[in-house]
């Protein structure tokens, strides 16, 4: 939907919250990098390293909590900068994420600093990941608090962008039903290679590879044989918790 | 979404399946002129003319069931022409409409011959109107027959448009959720000229009015403030049944 | 809730669609009881003796389909006598019970004659019994085509009656939950008695008695110790798919 | 339900939990008006002032904190006054409404002192309003506890009243069913009074006017022609998350 | 469960009821294969050959129709035969299957016939393919019927053999979740043996053999890691919609 | 299933996680003694005592907490010796039963001490006890952490165990189905027993006696007449909210 802004407006703003410093390379990746493509700003806010929670290799390897916390820090740096986003740290903890008014308080503050057009965070229930859900809240709690003016803080307060919950890894326990497919077939290179950053997690490279190419078959099939995509296309599923803005039924 | 069609590609088809003469009007007259004033092509299959189910006020005047159909008929073509679209009249019996493998089939044809783009129609329940669901369950299953090149009839198989459930009389009571809201506010005066045809239903005007009103308060709501709409706002209400397909999350 | 009728107002009338013979007795037997002890008028439609399907018992002892057939009618004539009702058999066949317009329309007429103030009949689904989600359908849908003027047939149309969903046999794997909990102490000598009419299905006796004793458990827990209820509450639960219209929140 | 009480039993009591103070209005004061008129006890517990959540105009106009708190109390004390209820103010701070056990504890000491027979709070969810889950989590959680004579505290045990969820802003979106809808035509203008009140909050008087008006024609819709309602039926709706306790189908 | 059976008793059985001639292959032919290779017979109830709906390529190669229904049988057939099952063809036409009382009467037959101790079909919803809920329907509606004595016909009465229902297409679409996770890796060379005789359908092995990875990783995900499961575990996901009978919770 | 474990593997174990003194008797004492009696382990993570929520019959008589809770403790442990396992409390104070990271980090020291091969616990909503929530929700949060092997703490990580829920007082009001029915007829003198060492709730003992007649009724409803079951088959009814892992599907 484009509602005619005026000429100097400044680009468009994605906020990505997520619970761990992979979450938003394997579930949000292409979103990302499309959105950069088109020259819009992409912020993550990622409220902890994933150190205890997803990074079982290292701990197998036997290296120790700052150890683990800097490496994922490092591997989320080069994957947000290959996708050409910008990466926020809270460090709050993982397994478990503890939602708190002070940590909802600083995501309401990265709200009102980058006014996104556009919010993507874990949906609401995940039985496999408690931390998930903790993100969920966190970061809805945040985004009606940054709309009102009573709120206390910095910055301007937001309107209320659209938001868009990823996939989780197991959709069909977590309630997960796939209502918007985001054709990422032209910059699935830049997603690929985001994900081989994330040396951790090797083991999901070919499992996220393959998600993409089924939720591409998907968008196909939910795109009907008169569209001339390619047998190639390419695909990642979220949820949308508001409802569409639109002019046109499309 | 615009995936880049020939330059002599046929303007975009917007089909509309209903159960009687009225519903047109008032749950998508809003839709429905929105994709006339763009120059597409609107076509309207009518199953029944709501001769039984809503013409109270013709019967308690002591009407006759053809005068009735024929009125019915005549305020519908009029409120078509208004909106900008062609109305098909199936006059299959309403109070009951019973779904029929040979009414599928007409239906099956005029996907065919319309090659839609967007089809609209009744939501899956609606326990005050049983013709509701029984179109609904025949508009979805000829959109699904229309698509195999093994159905027999004239025509070349369709793709798989979206499709658009619009409001029932008490969402709530039907399972109605707003997933998409729909800006009609520029036709607004076209709608309420269309509503205004429909004599047998006078007193439908203002619930219908004051209905457009919520749900441009909750459009202006979903979409904040930053978007300068004007307090005037005017929406229709719609579900998504199928994923949306895009290249950008907005 | 009295809405202050006329003083020559006819006594209130209570309809009652159901499958089998022997679903009025253990489902709702208190309700109807309750409401012949205050004097109003209960018609039962039943759609078929339940000869096939719940009468094992006669099957396995050699017994033919008419003598069944009789068996099963005399019994419910008998239930239904001790309750205070009316009962008017439509030999439809069960096991499956199908639904057709014909037999609707024929439900049509017993709505118009009878001008039901309440109404009860099985829930939406059973995966136990699909006759029971079929005479759902026909009473739901003869319901709304009794309303409309337009609907062809004898007697008046009628209004928008309550509906009264009655307890089906697993209620957990039926979607059933417990909306209303009705006192039935005082008639429940009266509901034993119409269960003893129904020889042919012994083994239920019991079972729908300690149904109505853990239902009166429910009752008292939800409404509260104050109340002053006996431990010896009785209680039938049923559900209520459309509003309760009120004057008083209670 | 009207379970003979001994002749000097106290007045009926009603508790209505509400998370700011503009929803004990808009959202429940035509229960609240038609208890009162009835001669009995309306006890408001208001969990914050809304201060920061629903006072948007106050803070562009530049108010303090404290300013707009006592604005807020002042208009809610001339509603309540209006409708004939006494209001509690909790100032437990909105926006967000943090859930805790002491606050928790202090609505148990409200339900054992006013020993209410009937419970108005929010529904489960409201996406847009976080504030209200909160509210609706303690109203039910101080229910349970005031209900055990082993929870500490003064006063006596209470029983277990029925609860009535009140409308969110914005029902579809929120799981909000009308369950119950309550005829308040009658102290209409008592609740439109109470509504002007509320200064700080002008923009809803008409919305929630046009909402009485639209629950009201669901209300006779669902109750038929034949009660002799009015035109001009106004009407709330409410959720019944507890069965119904009863002794006649109605 | 092994409920101690007498030891003459017959091998187990299990019933297989599919809408057309390649679904139980991709579906189903891991837990039809290991049943075999237990030693179980097999009975697969193939309402149609998926002559118009599954057979695109046959159709855009211009084959006519009894070539087409020939052509699906032979490789079936095939299929069935690499599995281990025998397959019944009940050529009752697809696109659309419609769902009859004598369909339903001959699949009784097939069940009293068969005996079955496991039966798999559909699950209840595909809004993608409205043969697949049509074939759900009869199978579950024949399976009470050949319970009850009193439905007549060949045969002994048969049991409440659980119900199993196989993954469709779209998973997410169809509200299907995995409830059961049967470990096919010893059987994968075999289902894929039976993929391969599908050659109206080759689109679909690789597709097919994805799904089985990725249900295998779910598998092993939610047998936790001390289990001892291969890397390469292969999977098919089923629901259950009755409850499950057992001896040990496991 | 048995996935062929070492012959020296310890025996089996099971965790059973309740809110409160009286719950895994009356809940899951059948499927505990079961377990028992084929030598297995069985540990009882009893979050308190049910010192306030549940012991109603001691506050009457004037007994003090300390009181309450050494005669609540003292019940539990002879009802755990009758079933044959060990029963751990924590005394964290119930109703209300608080959940915190401190209490959830004692839970996964317990799961990393008993390495259970199945998890029993409360379901997640029961609207009459928020206690019970409150287990589940660190029941399910600590079996999750202990997976982890970055989550500090004693003793080796734990697999992924199934769980069940075990059935709630009002199971329609809480969201229970019955997804697995137990059969305890073979330990039903063993749970009798024990239910009797809790004199604080006498009222229940004929209350849970009749649920498993009716739960034992349902198994043989859903197992078939073929099965040869007593008529007095006894049951318990319980959820598994993740997937069932087979090698078999029965």
């Amino acid at each position: 939907m484009t509602l005619g802004k005026a000429p100097a407006a400044p680009p468009r703003s994605t906020l990505v919250v997520t619970a761990h410093a992979g979450d938003f390379v394997w579930r949000a990746g292409g979103a990302i990098a499309l959105a950069a493509a088109r020259g819009e700003k992409v912020t993550i806010a990622c409220l902890t390293f994933g150190e205890r929670g997803e990074s079982a290799k290292a701990w197998r390897e036997g290296r120790e909590l700052h150890e683990i916390k800097a490496m994922r820090q490092d591997e989320a740096e080069r994957a947000a900068a290959v996708l050409g986003a910008e990466v926020r740290f809270f460090d709050a903890g993982d397994y478990p994420l503890v939602a708190t008014a002070e940590l909802t308080d600083r995501l309401v503050a990265v709200y009102r600093a980058t006014q996104p057009d556009v919010v993507l965070t874990h949906p609401v229930d995940d039985p496999y990941n408690c931390d998930h859900p903790a993100a969920n809240r966190m970061a809805l709690e945040a985004r009606v608090l940054a709309q009102a003016i009573g709120y206390p803080g910095e910055g301007d307060i937001i309107g209320a962008p659209p938001v868009f919950y990823f996939e989780p890894h197991q959709p069909e326990m977590s309630g997960f039903r796939p209502e918007v497919l985001l054709d990422i077939t032209e910059v699935w290179e830049t997603k690929r290679a985001a994900m081989e950053c994330l040396g951790a997690q090797q083991h999901l490279w070919s499992y996220y590879t393959d998600l993409a190419v089924r939720r591409g078959v998907q968008l196909r099939r939910n795109a009907g044989p008169n569209l001339g995509l390619a047998h190639t296309t390419l695909a990642e599923a979220f949820m949308r918790p508001f409802p569409q803005i639109t002019k046109e039924l499309a």
